[in-house]
């Protein structure tokens, strides 16, 4: 499910297939950039261990940022974000009753010790383009991308 | 740290020492109850395999109630709940800047398939009261311990 | 109206007839635990006396917990748990102006000395789910089932 | 209590004691207006049964206006409501973390079939002016004293 | 636009014809309760002048009770409160955006001195209840209205 | 109460006596700018007449711009504007209890036809400076006062 | 695209194509009132220093009062008052999670020194009024124009 | 003012001297990590040409991240976003009327092309911890400072 065949670099995990067309921008977007990913579908309420293990060994695969989508009392992102030194992005998803309130503070309101990157509420294009900001921390090939899609969208 | 002799049957467990004073009407109202409990101090996100151990061993200890407290992007009622067949009575902490508004969400918006017990912002005696309720469902003695308290109250 | 021969154990009240569709979810998990349950539709503010003759007589009549579901300012869940020893679930409904925030604050705020168990918006599910570890406090069959029913969301 | 020797033509009844000081400048109001009160303190989750004797006799006692003060989930007017014909004014209660939103919410929207009529957080001194401009509807003694009130602020 | 050949008792003024479906239960209630009423739509902002005139001579028309719609920065009720000394009922307009909250607060919170009486957001048929409740308070005949339709809900 | 010899140019107006301290820097602020101003202190809905009164002549006084102060449901900005052609800037003022949310709401959601210039909750400085940029658009002086007030941040 | 020969008065912008059906109402509102404008599409974000660019030319281009439209963290309102020292009415967009109480926020509390005048969300047709009020204050035609308004919508 | 001799790492702007005490622990916890650092006040509002020179320049000068802090209508963080492909962690600052949830707003809802990493409301030590994450993409040594931070706060 990698854009490349190198080993992915960025993992996204998001807790139900129902959050899966909010998250396609995401992917999209990173194969635009042509940055590698994987996908997870599996809740930390629901599958707590398997998401335990996967966030466990996130860095030894290779992965070096996550992005995590979840909905209501989304939790994902700061299960995950307990389990790994990587940087974890998450995406509030919008909710039917609350508009995405209530993702959005159960996500960005994360106690000391352990954050997330909170972008916006079905911000999920948003998350890819931060993933790459970030992997361009160490990378001016990154960079550079970066700095080519804002040339992009200025000269629109 | 039980009121009494007997093994614990309701285990609290708070994400910081901090919480602590907020929580004291929780241990005081089941000690006035009667009902012994443990008190347990472990952040979700900062100390996530104790909390699991601890939820995951609850019902091998004797605990039936878990009351978990948190503030902020509070998931520890959640991580909690997805590793014990306890219920969980999560008091969501009030906090200095979203007054608990981001607590509550946090916990009361659980998504399917693993609930909680939510009671208000800073409802830590509640909590008490709920829990006894709970093993009022099997339990004659400690359901009359509540008809007496309701009784205590219409006659203060 | 019981899913099983027996006296029921759990008791639905809702505040309308209009709230019955969302509260099917609640019935047919209950069903699935095969846990018996009654079901009675009464608005605490439009039939008052049947309310509390209901909630009064809930324990003689062999309920051991009770879930309430209304919307708007929603006492009912308030009103029941004033009435009897048996922990109350309060379902908050969405409403179609506040998206259910005013339903949620209206039950999980409860004061001092008579809490309720709060779930999500429309979390109607949950509630039976929550009932049915409530029985599992002082029920190893009961307790089993979530067990069971955890294992199964963990493999689905 | 009242502020003439006749009997009360307003019943003010709050959900606890600790309501007593914000609700003064209620009192104070009547009292200016020389409009006779009665005063009692029962919460409708701790003591319904007071409660419900109150509200249901209070027609039969002259009462022809009721106050009802609480705070979070308020559902002391919405209660009392439930047993009078007479109209409910509610005081939603300021709260130490929502500010009092909840306890507005849960007063003020009120279902279909029973209203309550709500005033400002706090409100207290305008629960007075409101019982005596509903008092105003069917005596022009009770009229004139909001007209020259009206003109006093005017030409204060 | 009376339900009966008597001057009319109920004043109901909206802030836009587009308010008017909304409150068409309100009318509805009032012709059932055999209340007579009239009906006047005016901005607040748009037509100051008019609305000064109908609020300031309502008493001497006979109107005893005033029910006022609007949405957004909602003023109407506010406005038509600073020139009459009759109850005036609040009905919040449910909003596109905001959802009515807007409305609610720009209603229910009026400061001191000028009380209004604020029902649930789009609360219309509340609202004809409340204004025969407030009648009753110098009638028998209206209180007695009360007295059966709450029956009638009971009885339902 | 002009800051020059002039007749003022802008009316500031303020729903009460306790508004004046969070106005003060509006006051200083024009005063710095050397733009003459009057102040009025009086409620819309306590004191209407003497509001729709000095409203109504701001034009005839050779006030450009006004300035209106209020809190809770603040209808001071709305009535004023729709008594006067002149732009109508309003100030919001911090509430004890919602923080604000009620003023602002009450005043930047004005319906279609009388618009307000609503700035921050408490945003008295800017308003000076709103209204000083308000008239420059028909004064090269004004507007040059804010390009070197604007100049001065940038140095400062 | 200006209403009339003469050079633009009053400059919109907006942060993306989608705005204009929203925005359509202001530019149709300014040519009843036969007054020139521009309008730019450019995102504060996307395309900053063509933004900026726009924005510190609008004097020298003869531009008067500006209006900018934007959602969500709707920074463009800031960013245009930052390079200009003319006025700037920033239109908060609905958006379809939080309902434009995010674009609301991110204007209207704009911190001391750089002032926008914030009308309501989606209040397109009020900022087209709002503009022209500011032009009359220096603008004896302007505020006939206003005056004419005003009447017009009195006798509609 | 860099922890270390070498060019700093991180860039941390905030929009008011008066954000420096909530802004601390950022700085403290980046020493801790032995990060390098600069720090620079400037409003984009008020000095907008001083932030896009910083920001522009910030990748020559070796930054890698930003952390940008500021409240109410907060826009640094996107007007520094604007302005560099380097990732930008925002820090919402508490406010005194809406807690901070309009500086959390005017941040976290960044729209598309442009994300900012958003924090909790005065989340600055999380900042710290989530730059030094970013800086883990690319670097074992800054990741390795994770892992051990992480064990430190298991052990703690």
């Amino acid at each position: 499910m990698s854009a490349e065949n190198s080993a992915p670099l960025v993992g996204i995990i998001m807790g139900s297939e129902s959050d899966m067309p909010a998250m396609e921008p995401c992917m999209k977007q990173l194969e635009e950039f042509g940055v590698s990913y994987e996908v997870k579908v599996a809740s930390a309420h629901r599958r707590p261990a398997e998401v335990h293990e996967w966030a466990s060994t996130a860095v030894e695969r290779g992965i070096r940022v996550i992005v995590a989508a979840a909905g209501k009392a989304a939790h994902l992102g700061g299960v995950v974000a307990a389990y790994t030194p990587n940087p974890v992005i998450t995406v509030p998803m919008k909710t039917s009753d609350l508009g995405g309130l209530d993702s959005l503070l159960s996500m960005v309101q994360m106690p000391s010790g352990v954050p997330v990157a909170c972008v916006a509420i079905n911000g999920a294009k948003n998350a890819a383009i931060l993933a790459v900001q970030m992997l361009g921390t160490g990378s001016d090939e990154a960079r550079q991308k970066i700095v080519d899609f804002k040339e992009g969208m200025a000269n629109a």
